[in-house]
């Protein structure tokens, strides 16, 4: 093997590491859906992106003001980015952050996204080995962030699926849990420099009340950690009922010298390929040492410029982008609810956000990451809830911003495998003994669990019922491993095998 | 003070970290030179931009075809660029370059700059406090390039200005000279991984021969070394009686895996503000860890659009923008060597990049770094030798692709100061003694020296030598330093201070 050989210790752990959020885009990436051009591609429900409102980008993105060329656009600029942004930026946010005052241009630092903003944040806060506290689960990515740099830790501090108390709910985060994993990371040895904290959150959708933010706040400063909020969906709610409070409206912050804001085009704008991230901060020292790793995460002098004539453009984003996306984002959202429901899962449901949080326990044969692979292999991907460190496997988040026709759940094989049908399981009932040979009976296993119809799911327990049933009666499966024969799916017999291991238990 | 307290170690280094080459472009970039909208602005002859060629530019890149949006460009993309993109850039390169071969988009990784590049190599063929070999005088950012995220030290191959033989020329980089800095290095205990050349050359605008570039090839072979070769300039020659041959163009390289090739549109496209630079290596372990690190340094979509859009237009390259630009260029090298002529300054004499490496030795009282400061004080930014690690102090780089009314470099006070005409040194023959108090003094060397016409260098030796006689003829100027009276330039004084040092002597 030649990988030892060219690369570093360092080059050959970053060539090797692959999360699975980059796994699934991977294969995606190159074998993208298209109705007309590729319909065996892949559908993307497991990269958060907003593809609702791409007719409102292309009108307003072509529009002749973008198409402006300047000297100083085409030279090298301060690397944290172009003044004019900055100002723009800081104008943006004071307005749709409701800022008690006008936020300055020098606390602006603009950035190719999050990503490089994380890992640089990461780099000055931290030094190597440090830790960085998040409550899982969390947007797995940050892991990569913070790592493959910076060599910052992440230390997870774990929320419960389960409410635990008459005034808690489904992944609670509470300053208990905070201030309980701060001293456990402290046992294990670790400098915690920091806490991460998502609002609106991924992959949970949720949104704090300024009460719960100012405790989060209030827990920081008593620490002594920084504070890195991410607000990157801020705009994305779509339910007027609901507000979120940006940190930066909050009158007096509790720490503002450790207390940093991140934004991005990404999320509120559908902007992901045109990667600008921004943070705000008052801390000077902070700003300073940013702007010395400004120039390996630079935006083109020409996008800053479209990005500026966009964020400035209110009468576009108040009257046409925003009322028109929150419109889509909600039909899309109840579409995508309403199969979950029709497919008996049940789903944490926010109005924010472009996915839902759904709970895949009861539905599934498989472990989750088997589960995962599977849809991979039937061209849908998904993210599970390890990707995103989630405490209890079984958990799923499904990107919800698509066109209706993609998020037909029904139509993806492996739900349709996973959810057996009342006709199915009494199919097997009928089956009792003799055991046929392993390839027919992986062939009848096909036949019973590629049905169409998508039933409840009670029929699961008597299938498994019924398996346990057979291995008593024949002491074939029980001193045999079925395997596969020639030209069946592989996903067959891992089904098989699964329902196998549940019933001898 | 605040700053131990918020960032990290790491980061508190990374903060108070400043090169030359920053320090000069973090003045200018807030008070650039203008000339209508701010005539008392910075001119920057010191960062390496080609500014000849705006108009044709703005022509092309405000063309319809540039503002293209289409869904893909909006989204998350493959981390080494598009593959759109890197099929242009492979296509572009196989005929600029010669290659015998066609290059293949695979081996192509996009990047949003060059910066980015030599940051992302370095951590994947370096562990943290690996080195790589380079030759000195060269362009010093790309010590920060490979130290502030990866942590990898340069080690310098110094090149002596003089020629040291018959065959030899100023800085002539050897194999042998490489021989002898290995050696060094790894009796210095330090793990050498890469050598890094840069052809054409920055500072010297050198052209390396086929033959030389192949000896250097083999050198590393049989080393074991990585080669990072930058051709950032290669289209950036301007006399056609001179060719330059890129490391793709060899048939048969000796050692392919460990060849890699830089380039971008930052020099010979002069769009260094769009941020984007490309490599190209067959090592398939280096493109695999590339491109785990490619997040951080993301090109958008559109931006990755106009650029292939830019590089497929042969007819434009080829018929409007190569030809002009070069006609410009040779145009300001000419002006720029007259006027390094006109004043005495030697220069190396070379048909290609962007800049003049002159020899101010025999024209400055000062050190060059006090030259350098009094330079920026006077609103010119230049880069001196010590920002490239050159061995012998003196040496400075003026970049010409300008405007010509910015490079008449008689119009800059230092160089009225430093290069004394006939008239101030007889004017100081004239007073002998008694030697008048510290201010008058000042203020006559004041008038000694802020004359407009530019003479031969030799009345410097004479100033001193008057000087001398001065001192031994009064006992004044031996005990007494002089001061600075209120309302005076400081630099006087240390004009004179640098005299007075001299003379002494």
């Amino acid at each position: 093997m030649s990988t030892p050989v060219y690369l570093s210790n360092r080059g050959n752990s970053l060539r090797q590491h692959r999360g699975i959020l980059q796994e699934g885009f991977a294969q995606y990436v190159v074998n993208k859906y298209h109705d007309t051009n590729n319909p065996d591609g892949i559908i993307n429900m497991g990269t958060s992106e907003n593809k609702l409102c791409y007719d409102l980008l292309y009108k307003r993105l072509t529009h002749p003001d973008m198409l402006h060329i300047d000297p100083s656009l085409l030279q090298y600029s301060d690397s944290r980015g172009h003044a004019f942004l900055r100002e723009v930026v800081a104008e943006f946010l004071s307005h749709y952050c409701c800022s008690p005052n006008p936020l300055k241009p020098d606390n602006v630092v603009v950035m190719n996204g999050c990503t490089s903003l994380f890992s640089c944040i990461a780099a000055v806060i931290c030094d190597p080995k440090d830790a960085i506290l998040i409550p899982t689960p969390f947007y797995g990515a940050i892991t990569e962030d913070l790592h493959l740099y910076s060599d910052v830790k992440l230390f997870h501090v774990p929320l419960d699926c389960e409410a635990d108390g008459k005034d808690s709910r489904a992944f609670h985060l509470t300053v208990g849990k905070l201030e309980e994993g701060l001293k456990r990371a402290k046992e294990e040895g670790l400098t915690v420099r920091a806490l991460i904290l998502m609002n609106p959150h991924n992959p949970l959708a949720e949104i704090y009340t300024p009460e719960e933010m100012f405790a989060f706040l209030e827990f920081c400063k008593r620490n002594e950690l920084h504070v890195i909020v991410d607000e990157v969906y801020m705009l994305t709610v779509f339910d007027k009922s609901v507000s979120f409070h940006s940190v930066l409206s909050v009158d007096s912050l509790p720490d503002p010298q450790r207390t940093h804001v991140m934004w991005g085009l990404s999320k509120d704008f559908a902007l992901s390929g045109i990667r600008v991230g921004t943070l705000y901060t008052e801390n000077k020292d902070l700003l300073e040492a940013l702007a010395q790793l400004g120039s390996f995460h630079s935006v083109p002098g020409s996008t800053q410029h479209q990005v500026a004539q966009l964020l400035q453009d209110r009468e576009w984003i108040d009257e046409q982008f925003l009322p028109e996306n929150r419109r889509r984002l909600k039909a899309a959202h109840s579409y995508l609810a309403q199969e979950l429901q029709s497919m008996g899962i049940s789903y944490l449901d926010r109005p924010a956000c472009l996915y839902v949080w759904a709970d895949l326990r009861k539905n599934t044969l498989f472990e989750e990451l088997a589960l995962w692979r599977s849809f991979l292999r039937h061209k849908v991907v998904l993210s599970c809830g390890q990707a995103f460190f989630c405490s209890t496997p079984g958990w799923f988040r499904f990107v919800f911003a698509d066109q209706q026709h993609h998020l037909q759940l029904g139509q993806f094989a492996p739900f349709n495998m996973y959810i057996p049908s009342t006709k199915s399981s009494d199919q097997l009932k009928e089956k009792d003994s003799p055991v046929p040979d392993t390839a027919s009976l992986i062939t009848e296993e096909f036949v019973l669990l590629d049905c169409q119809a998508s039933r409840p799911t009670e029929s699961l327990d008597s299938l498994i019922g019924t398996l346990r049933h057979q291995i008593h009666s024949s002491d074939w499966l029980e001193k045999n491993t079925p395997e596969l024969s020639a030209g069946e799916d592989p996903e067959i017999l891992d089904v098989f095998k699964a329902l196998l291991q549940r019933a001898r238990k």
